[in-house]
């Protein structure tokens, strides 16, 4: 497995807790069945380039072997992937529009999820940086409370559905993490304020030391007690499937901060322009297979890329 | 008048052909009857921050001395601007929707505008800095024919409308600009890309030297020669009317290069931080009101925040 060597220091481990899945994808041009996806899968490929990854999931009794081989390949610890014979894998199917700037849910299985617990070995539990990915934030809660020892630096992430079902422990979640992150509807509709910037200082005084506003094709938005920052996206010309780009781009900015082994403004800042440069990958090709195979080279030239594009 | 100070040499001119008119403005917060926009007005007062700006246009019977003053008070040369006494200023009247990200044209009414044949005083035509406001293709031709001999470094504007019902003439427009400034569903509509990277290069391949598509709250993209360069929006939380923040960008663009006469690649991805600096005043009240009052220091200092927020 090949880094990227941000730093002369070997980098830190990143656990990484989320959802292991299948998805079906439909696009306007194309469709995918049973692929690969979830948010861990996603932010521990991504991690995997920067850092050390921990992967902390469950799959059913239909999970191939050949897809923990792909975590493997990445140098990416699966003793926390938890296997469930009681049931199949989770499962999501989901259609994208015109334009790939609205999906829908067309199918959800739970499956095994229904009843995941996510344990963690004990060789993941002095682990300095955590990535809570998108799962139930009762769930997340609960991860949290296993580490509250050791306190990681922590990112976490999640999708509308939360904010509809459990937005009281969402709340909690919100206010114990260092990094949440979020898309630009989902800020809106978790705080009221349709204005990015008041959206982000809520966030802010709901408990999180700093967020990420994620605006898809747009870019994304620090907000942090120092200061904000501004970063447009990648601007990709083959978007193939969107999936996983936030996901990627949270595992491949956190991944960065292990590297560095630093959390300050100015890093999480670098550490943004990383995680555009992997989650650009991610969208080129359905499920994990682009972000799997486009190499350290190709995810340095695109951050230099994003550099010379954004840079005075 | 005061100007922001960008060089020790002095400005050079900047010459502002477009629209002069009387706006109804609705939002979904409140409303502005009969006060000044066009193109031309929001480019001139943006350019006579950076340097001095002369304006042609033309208004009607109606139009009062107070609004001549609020450009001669910018330090505005209004020689070039015609009264038609045969009828009233130019109207337009439209409205904003939720989040203001859609318009629609409720009135128009060109009077003046009708018969309106751009006349260049002797004194403008030496002018090396043009910025085209949004007007009829056919008269941008006109000005650009006037012009044959000096050959300004010229900025085009245009709207959706032109390419409904003067497509031939606004590709002739783009063919001989140095740079190109339309909106991102107006670039779509007008190169039939709808990636915002093909549409640009498709711009470019239509003859302008160099284009700008603007996305609103989410930015601007430069595609030049040299390379591209993307800029966020500055993120204003007290948005009351978005007219006239492209023509303010354009204007405020132009003015800067004037300014440096410079139009190298660096100096335009500079001068596009102005621009957005300036357009962001623009939007904070209805017509030129915000814009005529804000000052070089307020400009300088928002300047000042944008390259905090955007750079690494």
């Amino acid at each position: 497995m090949n880094r990227l060597s941000l730093s002369q220091k070997e980098p830190k481990p990143v656990l990484v807790v989320g959802s292991v899945a299948f998805d079906n994808i439909i696009t306007p041009y194309a469709s995918g069945e049973r692929i690969l996806g979830g948010s861990a899968a996603y932010a521990a490929l991504a991690a995997s380039y920067y850092a050390p990854a921990k992967l902390v999931g469950v799959v059913g009794h239909d999970f191939d072997q050949k897809h923990v081989d792909r975590f493997q390949a990445h140098g990416i610890d699966t003793e926390g992937l938890q296997r469930d014979e009681t049931g199949p894998t989770f499962f999501w199917k989901g259609q994208y529009h015109e334009n790939f700037n609205r999906r829908d849910t067309l199918d959800i299985q739970l499956n095994v999820f229904e009843t995941f617990r996510p344990k963690l070995p004990e060789s993941y539990k002095d682990s300095s940086y955590l990535m809570l990915g998108n799962i139930a934030p009762g769930l997340q809660l609960h991860v949290l409370d296993t580490l509250s020892e050791s306190k990681p630096f922590t990112v976490a992430d999640t999708i509308d559905l939360w904010i509809d079902i459990q937005k009281e422990e969402l709340l909690q979640v919100v206010s114990r993490v260092d990094l949440f992150v979020i898309n630009d509807s989902e800020s809106e509709q978790l705080t009221g304020e349709k204005n990015i910037i008041l959206a982000g200082q809520k966030l802010l005084e709901l408990g999180t030391k700093a967020a990420v506003i994620k605006k898809g094709e747009h870019g994304a938005y620090l907000f942090h007690p120092e200061g904000r920052f501004a970063l447009p996206a990648y601007p990709v010309t083959e978007l193939r499937d969107p999936t996983g780009a936030g996901d990627s781009f949270a595992g491949a900015l956190l991944g960065c901060l292990a590297a560095l082994d630093d959390t300050s403004f100015d890093t999480i800042r670098k550490a943004m322009v990383y995680g555009t440069a992997t989650a650009s990958m991610t969208v080129e090709d359905f499920s994990c297979d682009r972000l799997e195979t486009a190499g350290t080279e190709a995810i340095q030239s695109r951050f230099d890329e994003i550099l010379a594009m954004t840079q005075l």
